[in-house]
């Protein structure tokens, strides 16, 4: 069954942002500009490539929303809730940067990617220095929130590794999935939301149970953008589909169709598959029947999520929030 | 004129260590072999492969000495100076990974680089790990600290791009190699010296001082590591001698005899050089006669950071910190 902020947000599109939240967002975009500074133009060039393209920026609208849900008006580290944004989508962001070189990435946000444009060695780069500017924006917190941010990006890189371990590996289980997007996806997300917990001045439990949120937020994330690489609109999503196939990335929908047709496997271990046979892989895992389940698991993560943040009191910043978990259980674009 | 301390100290090897610090520095080497341990094995593996190869540990050791020179018996903060001795190796051992990257470095500590053995997408995500690692453990220190070092990160990335800026260009001046090198490397010396002198409870003008010392330190051991890069012995080095050369970096020998024989730049500019081509090249630069002017240089910076050591009150700490800097000016290996 349904949750009935499921069902509310799945038929009409997101509310608008609540006027705070919504400044505060333009406010971390302005910061996001100053970061970028550096004494080399080159730098901010490669950093702004990725950074400027925009982006969802679902990361900062989380923490902003669960601050001001869970502040109920005491906005005493209202300031410290942006920074904590704006150094939340720096790590993102680095982490694209080098992501693109792990697997070859061409376009990201729908142009070419900075890697395409600028080349590997200042891509690189440029990812560092977009990490060392989150650890100098950190540094105005207390250590436990550095920690948190720290140990997420430590999660990020075990991710990674883990799945490379399972690239174009046709025995990579449904646990194994899991755990990846645990590290690679959910641990910032979960990080994100029990920071603006923190800075909100929350009682213990509902910074766990944010933290469980921003958890459950980034899997629905992960696995729905799993599921927009299979079914998606090039044009709306920015990125041709198919990626995870052509690179060999265990997303949910191949790891759940490669159970149902195991001859999946075969083009799964390949390397450079051509356009015509990822489009026939595609259809090929649709026709599994996967891609429901795969809503399923989004739908089952925006329950979980919208399970949280009916701990906090009702509000127009709760609705918000719950409408932003809803939003990644509507129809894929 | 050599300073006294430059001359007692060239004649004769470096005197062991004090005690306490030979101490620290066993725990520093304890608390590297921690930080290197993850989930992943993979990540232990590729960390653990450039950590454990050694290295001369020169960041740690100068932390603990201008910790223990400035503290003057006053140890309350004697675990932070270990753990941010810890940090910083964790810092640098994360810009060697990516920096092989950069420069498709096959050589380091005298063995095949982690690039070569384990490739670019394990080897970028081990140097994100181990800056990760660095990242989580500032977490205890206060706002500055964390601002230090993370600032000194910034600085490193700045340094890589402007180095690449005249990576094979014969237009690199002298001003352009110092602030190459003054980002690239002197960021972090001055970082980690400023670092320990503050958590060594000493006065602001003390913590200055030995933030300049830690500036010319690094100065001194990047214009040594140069000369040693055309004139070292590869037996002693643990690397092949010409790197600079065959790579285009714009080391302090390469600057000065690009000045005294333009015709050399026809080698700098030139991808690809042979070995016959680089031993010519080292041999030509040799004849310029600016591996006088180098050695000099490091003598220089070596004079400036002793005249900060004088600053603190004498012990046998800081007779030994003296003695760090003034076999930087020793003959080269």
């Amino acid at each position: 069954m349904l949750c009935p902020c499921v069902e509310a947000h799945a038929v009409r599109p997101a509310p608008p942002l609540p006027a705070a939240v919504a400044q505060d967002l333009a406010r971390v975009e302005a910061r996001l500009a100053e970061e970028l500074l550096s004494r080399e133009e080159r730098l901010s060039a490669v950093a702004g490539h990725l950074v400027r393209a925009g982006g969802k920026r679902v990361r900062p609208t989380l923490v902003l929303l669960v601050f001001h849900a869970a502040a109920a008006g005491k906005l005493a580290r209202r300031d410290d809730a942006i920074e904590a944004a704006v150094a939340l989508e720096l790590i993102h962001s680095a982490t694209l940067l080098h992501d693109d070189i792990i697997d070859g990435g061409e376009t990201r946000r729908g142009r070419p990617s900075a890697l395409r444009t600028f080349g590997v060695a200042d891509t690189l780069v440029a990812g560092d220095f977009l990490f060392s500017r989150a650890f100098a924006l950190c540094a105005r917190f207390e250590a436990e929130v550095i920690r948190w941010a720290a140990e997420a990006c430590v999660s990020l890189t075990e991710g990674e590794i883990l799945q490379s371990r399972f690239r174009r590996n046709p025995a990579v289980t449904l646990a194994d999935y899991l755990e990846i997007i645990r590290r690679k996806t959910a641990a910032l997300f979960e990080a994100g939301a029990r920071t603006a917990a923190h800075l909100a001045g929350a009682r213990p439990e509902i910074v766990a149970a944010m933290a469980a949120c921003g958890h459950h937020v980034g899997l629905a994330f992960q696995a729905r953008d799993d599921l927009l690489d299979v079914a998606g609109n090039p044009a709306l999503t920015g990125k041709p589909r198919g990626i995870d196939l052509r690179d060999g990335n265990p997303s949910l929908p191949i790891v759940l169709a490669l159970r149902a047709d195991p001859g999946l496997a075969e083009l799964f271990v390949r390397d450079g598959l051509a356009t015509a046979e990822v489009e026939a892989g595609l259809a090929r895992i649709g026709r599994t029947g996967v891609l429901g389940a795969v809503a399923e698991r989004v739908r089952e993560h925006v329950r979980a999520a919208c399970l949280e943040i009916r701990r906090l009191h009702p509000s127009r910043d709760r609705d918000a929030l719950e409408a932003l978990a809803a939003g990644l259980a509507a129809r894929p674009a």
